[in-house]
């Protein structure tokens, strides 16, 4: 019977399963007033009627058994965090909380070190936790391809998001020469990394069909990240040898994150490892994705009236076009003769704030946490 | 020492002192969502700290004992406006509950029936709730000059306010010839009262100098609105007979008003008697004034920041300008990036109107009474 079945090529090598690393962190600035420091997008249902990262967990589930998945998360969050993954029984070891955030790096260097602990030669995925993508079919498929390349090769593969728009916000992979085939999905070389663009670059990188956007997505073995790290990042590598110390020895991680984390330099993957290394390969993602980066993206996510208008829970809009109104409870929320605003409200706190500019909430941040009491809004 | 204080004639005159009806109703939609129907504009403090009704009591104390100070409301009003008008010792008959709205005409009758009962011959005047007036010596200087041609003619005397803009939201009193002076205020013979008018009107209107708003504030005898009814509004004078009966017996006016006030006919007093009247005249009021109608008056009554915005409770506006923003209690409402939007929290309600938009607040009412359970937004 098993024989029969269509599985990927790495359930067929009889060899250790692939484990999954959720980087479940975050701000949580950009959706506020919903999302909060405790309370980042991942831990909102933004899209969805469930939190992302439940609909995160859900997606990887077939990938690898529920004790090979892994969520680092921060301290802020953690509780919140381990609420959602005990609904999918992922075992209390596996949730891990950063003591303070250092960017994705140190992240990516803790999830080679508890990977590495299970299985030496493991290959594991880094994900982020609180992207919409619906085809799940596809995205395990391209997943198992890129588990398929880490395992037979000694490099980093990188999932890459075929554009369809000349977007700023996010960084850009360009494809090289072909690098053959994975699990019967394409694979390239990469040629480069590049940071967000300007409107005028990210055109040309549309243009040209060379490039792709980096989402984050990250599937390597914990030889490649932990070699790629001592010639790249020696002392970010250092610094989390205690880590490793303490995982050998099973001995609690929380002392010790906490000692080690203020010294470890505060760096994104991208920089610290990708952009330096030369064995990244890509695969084009053959799914569709959306990282839902700030409140207008919601609205294409969401049935709209006649007018344009998205409205979630008690909410009215008359004379009104294409806003996005959301209120939390019984409360109404009414919009007369206004366009394009983003409306939300919670119990405490309620932002008005026009479509074109949601990228200065991170503005109205910093005068919120300069009030006397501002923190209890954060 | 009495006669060394200046004093107006009225109060030199020997006979009884005035009366004053205040006239404290409307349906609380045009300050929705802080107004509602059992909470009107006259009982929330739109300008300044208290009740519009309180700073209208308030100012008119002055010119007449509490025993004489009468206020007209609504049945779903009475239990807040009695709240009010305890703070200033009205005695609990002077607060009458109109059963259904009518209008200002049956209003008036009402306020001549209670007045006649306490002097037949009483001077009375009918004032609205809730219009903010700054100079209330000049108001007052104004107000005894109108009991005082009240009581030399069988006139019925207009307040009248000198125009500042054409507006369209008011009746216009057109002056005619000088009809003597009172308590050394000038006063005229009115040539007609004109409805709402057109823009091109309302500009030729102020150009001619020879019209004023008609604030609705009348100022007459008893004997005087009863003979005028009886000519003008001969239905309306018969139907308020059972009132003016129960009175005289003594007996609760309640179970009366229930009973008459259906068969009423709904007009104002304006088309029911002013217009219809050849006894009138108009004192042009020598006080500042504001009707403050809708929510984007209320700009011009608070201070503003460097951007002109106002701001009421816990708010914020980031890159934003000539925002109106209140928010009740402790709730943070942040407005970003967007200009000329009014903002008003409640603990269960919230809306977002664009400033000139603000008479659509009617239209989202209907839509909110359709709500299956839109009535407690009401």
């Amino acid at each position: 019977m098993k024989l029969r079945r269509v599985v990927p090529a790495l359930q067929c090598s009889g060899v250790s399963k692939p484990f999954i690393v959720i980087i479940a962190g975050g701000r949580g600035e950009r959706f506020w007033p919903q999302s909060r420091m405790h309370r980042p997008k991942h831990l909102l249902p933004i899209v969805g009627s469930t939190p992302m990262l439940a609909q995160t967990l859900q997606r990887v589930r077939p990938l690898a058994p529920v004790k090979n998945i892994f969520v680092i998360t921060s301290a802020r969050q953690e509780k919140a965090v381990r609420e959602v993954c005990a609904r999918f029984h992922l075992p209390a070891a596996n949730i891990v909380a950063e003591p303070i955030g250092r960017d994705t790096a140190p992240a990516v260097g803790l999830a080679a070190a508890l990977v590495g602990q299970r299985d030496p030669a493991g290959v594991f995925a880094i994900l982020p936790a609180d992207h919409v993508i619906k085809d799940e079919a596809a995205y395990r498929r391209d997943l198992r391809a890129a588990f398929a390349a880490a395992k037979q090769g000694s490099v980093i593969v990188t999932i890459g998001i075929k554009p369809d728009a000349p977007a700023t916000g996010f960084g850009y992979i360009r494809k090289g020469r072909a690098a053959g085939r994975y699990a019967g999905r394409p694979a390239f070389a990469v040629k480069a990394f590049y940071e967000k663009p300007n409107l005028k670059t990210a055109r040309r990188y549309l243009a040209s069909g060379q490039y792709l956007w980096n989402a984050g997505m990250f599937v390597w073995s914990v030889p490649v990240v932990n070699s790629g790290f001592e010639r790249h990042a020696p002392e970010l590598q250092a610094g989390l040898a205690p880590v490793r110390a303490a995982l050998a020895k099973g001995r609690p991680l929380g002392p010790v994150l906490k000692k080690v984390y203020p010294k470890l330099q505060k760096i994104s993957v991208d920089y610290a490892l990708l952009e330096k290394s030369k064995n990244v390969i890509v695969l084009p993602a053959g799914f569709d994705w959306d990282d839902v980066g700030e409140w207008p993206a919601v609205a294409r996510h969401h049935p709209k009236d006649a007018q344009g208008n998205v409205g979630r829970g008690r909410t009215l809009v008359e004379q009104g076009r294409n806003n996005i109104v959301i209120s939390e409870g019984e409360h109404l929320v009414a919009v007369v003769g206004a366009d394009d605003l983003i409306v939300v409200h919670t119990p405490d706190a309620t932002l008005v704030c026009s479509k074109s500019r949601a990228q200065e909430i991170k503005a109205l941040l910093k005068r919120v946490e300069a009030e006397a009491d501002g923190a209890r809004w954060l």
